[in-house]
């Protein structure tokens, strides 16, 4: 029997009332999961009021999962109890999202008006319609494939288009066989993980990629903290450890931007080869670079198959594809095909179809020249507008590469309270603590905070950083430095 | 230097001589990894021949892998010699599919002409231009969202629609808040594991299916085979297992096809409510169900929250999606919060999109019953051709559901030994010895073989179960029993 008292308050909206009320018996258990909500006809009769503030509140206990609709039948209480005896349910949408950085959990209030998300791009520059056409053709190239499982290493066709790019863009010199095509960094480190069972300890850049570390531990490694000085990684460090791999970011150390340059990169592989170690080359800013002649990639540079290397499309093109790819040196191929093929499963073989189209067809090289462009352009403009309105206050680093730039900031604070300072006024920037394994060093000057730029449009950015200035000098000009 | 010796035998086309040479001077270490080709022109004045031949030669090369294209500058040789030292490469096709079960990895000659492949699906069957529409409508509806990551516990879209289905369909009654939108089987195991930190013995049905024992002996567990009478799993023989989970799959048990009593099935809550284990049911076959009431599945009968069920659009829809979902136990939702995001990551939200808009508007009811009446007509149809043309000479089980049925061949010969005279009739059938993990009991009175339905047309059928007649019985009917 369904009964619902609904409170006289006019001050409250009808529908309110009754999505608080469901809400209120639910949690209180006199609704229990399984039962059937009225008719809106019925419940509408029996409250003597329209349909609508009923359809609306049905819709909203709907959308929070608090009911389920049954097609032909209609709507039924959630086994709501069962599922959470203890805490509230949290709320849906807040789930972290992986990226470099992760999205803070909470966002601050007031809600943001310029977010320098450094895992952002920019949705308009999506290729939509070309997107679009070309998972059609492949729909049609491919229909007889459609009954069927693909290669789970990746599909041939696009393992031979990645493996001509790498050769031409990134002087990466493999067959298609080496390539391995995933859905992303996590799933990469994961085969890697099974293909080296002796493997127990890691270094990893410090401060460096969190969800790597992570992935790492979840595992059982133990880890070795490389430090990292203004352009990456301290090679000479690495002989102190007895790590048997590192995982380093050359083409612009996450988070701090350093460029490594080319002598460091040959150090890194004598020490590999030396001891027998393997070195997982993270590239994924490989083609974002703004200044400076390009250096090699590692694995372009390693004559002695040490080096793992690791692109994606999240930057390029978009993250919401879950698209990457890995190149192993022969012998961890080798390993791979000794082990059961189970250890693989590739994504969606429709939309690695439709990249290969996009490579196949030149739209790739198009598309990765107009981003390039874009975002030197927006780099360009975020520098000069930091240069005006934030001047000597700050300093900019590891800005020649990449889609973040770090931003010393010159004064008696730390990060944490500037991102709390910047929240204030609408502005989202980052601090990266979660990419230190140990404890931040006391020793930094200045408080560092990085700032993203390919998710932001120019206007906003001016909007940005003029707030900036206001949340982080102004009130407090004197702790800062002249 | 580049110099081309080609012999003069005028039975080989040029092309095929030039081709020829080169590999061979590959293989041989003359032509080195890095190597550029001479360009088409420059090697037709060199050889005094047409342009064709050489660009056949190059094309052949190219698409074996011998050389890469670089865009603008030219064919050059592949770093062979250091991908293999010792052995040839393996021809590019030949690495194996996933799927249940997986094929063989050698074809058999003569080519096969009728496949009776229990993994795949009619192409045809595909909702392609619906698909289409709707990837072309998530782009345009999503937009706003291609430059971010998404929930990595999949769409929160999705998840409501697939909750729902599962609801109305399978009785499993969740919370969008349990489900866990994954790329295959391998994924949601791969979690599984992660979230059973304490699991070191798992149950499984003897036979089953290789590719979940094989996920759960890479990472290091001990398996506990029980054994399938005609129904499914010995329920009983699961108290002498020390076993903290068990993988089952009561809707068609894999292979053999039996389906789980209703009383086993309170038989299985029970052992895992006692032993405080869980059940992970795998309900692939969910959806076809041929004759006799539906039984419910697991997880709805279950009140103590020991199910992990495990669904995929594999079998309805195209295994080449790579979609799948799991509905997790409120105790282990619990553990995965907290645990760091990274262990998930789901498939393309392009996709996730297209696949929820794919159930919210309807599609998906249509085309599932459209699939399962489709099925059920070849299964009949099928079944008539064995009553037909194999009689008594064959005893068909498993047949009440699912995608593929059991051949009980009424002739002295080994399964193997009958899959190699269908091969050679040009049909494939399937012996699924590799789901067994200890040997085969000898006690069986005849061999099995498996035939799959789902993939074949019914004109293919009738040539295939007249091929098998000819293969098993003609010539040798005196091995036959009456």
């Amino acid at each position: 029997m369904f009964d619902l008292l609904i409170t006289e308050q006019q001050d409250t909206p009808l529908y309110q009332r009754i999505y608080d009320e469901i809400r209120e018996q639910i949690h209180i258990g006199r609704l229990q999961g399984g039962m059937r909500l009225p008719s809106v006809r019925s419940l509408a009769v029996q409250l003597n009021s329209s349909k609508t503030p009923i359809e609306t509140a049905y819709q909203m206990l709907l959308a929070e999962g608090y009911v389920l609709s049954v097609p032909r039948s209609g709507l039924y209480i959630a086994d709501y109890d069962r599922l959470f005896p203890t805490e509230p349910s949290r709320p849906f949408n807040s789930s972290p999202t992986p990226g470099r950085p992760e999205e803070p959990l909470h966002l601050p209030a007031p809600p943001t008006v310029v977010d320098f998300n450094p895992t952002s791009l920019d949705p308009a520059l999506f290729p939509f319609r070309t997107w679009s056409k070309l998972l059609k053709q492949s729909l049609e190239h491919f229909a007889g494939d459609m009954g069927k499982y693909g290669d789970p290493q990746g599909e041939w066709e696009l393992r031979t288009a990645v493996a001509q790019y790498l050769w031409s863009s990134r002087g990466v010199n493999c067959l298609p066989e080496q390539i391995v095509i995933g859905s992303g960094m996590a799933y990469s480190i994961g085969i890697l993980i099974k293909l080296l069972p002796g493997l127990k300890r890691v270094a990893m850049e410090e401060p460096g990629y969190n969800l790597v570390r992570d992935q790492f531990v979840l595992n059982g490694y133990g880890i070795d903290p490389i430090e990292v000085r203004k352009n990456g990684i301290e090679v000479s460090d690495l002989w102190t450890s007895s790590a048997q791999a590192v995982y380093v970011t050359p083409s612009h150390q996450f988070p701090t931007g350093g460029i490594l340059p080319y002598p460091d990169r040959e150090r890194l592989l004598d020490w590999a080869a030396e001891r027998g170690a393997y070195v997982v080359e993270d590239d994924y800013a490989g083609e974002f670079r703004y200044s400076g002649k390009p250096i090699p990639s590692l694995q372009s540079l390693d004559r002695r198959d040490r080096v793992i290397y690791i692109g994606t499309f999240s930057k390029a093109v978009t993250p919401a594809l879950r698209l990457n790819y890995m190149v192993l040196p022969p012998a961890l191929l080798k390993t791979l095909r000794s082990m059961p093929y189970e250890i693989l499963f590739a994504p969606s073989r429709i939309e690695q179809w439709a990249m290969y189209l996009f490579m196949e067809q030149g739209h790739w090289h198009r598309h990765i020249r107009k981003m390039r462009n874009t975002y030197r352009r927006k780099h360009r403009h975020l520098l000069a507008l930091i240069a005006l309105h934030l001047g000597d206050l700050v300093e900019v680093t590891g800005e020649h590469a990449g889609l973040h730039l770090q931003l010393a900031v010159k004064i008696r604070k730390s990060a944490q309270s500037l991102v709390k300072l910047a929240a204030g006024a609408g502005v989202a920037v980052y601090d990266f603590h979660k990419m230190w394994m140990g404890e931040k060093p006391i020793a930094e000057k200045f408080p560092n905070v990085f700032l993203g730029f390919a998710g932001i449009g120019l206007q906003e950015m001016e909007t940005g950083i003029r707030l900036l200035r206001k949340a982080w000098f102004e009130g407090f000009s004197d702790d800062a430095t002249p």
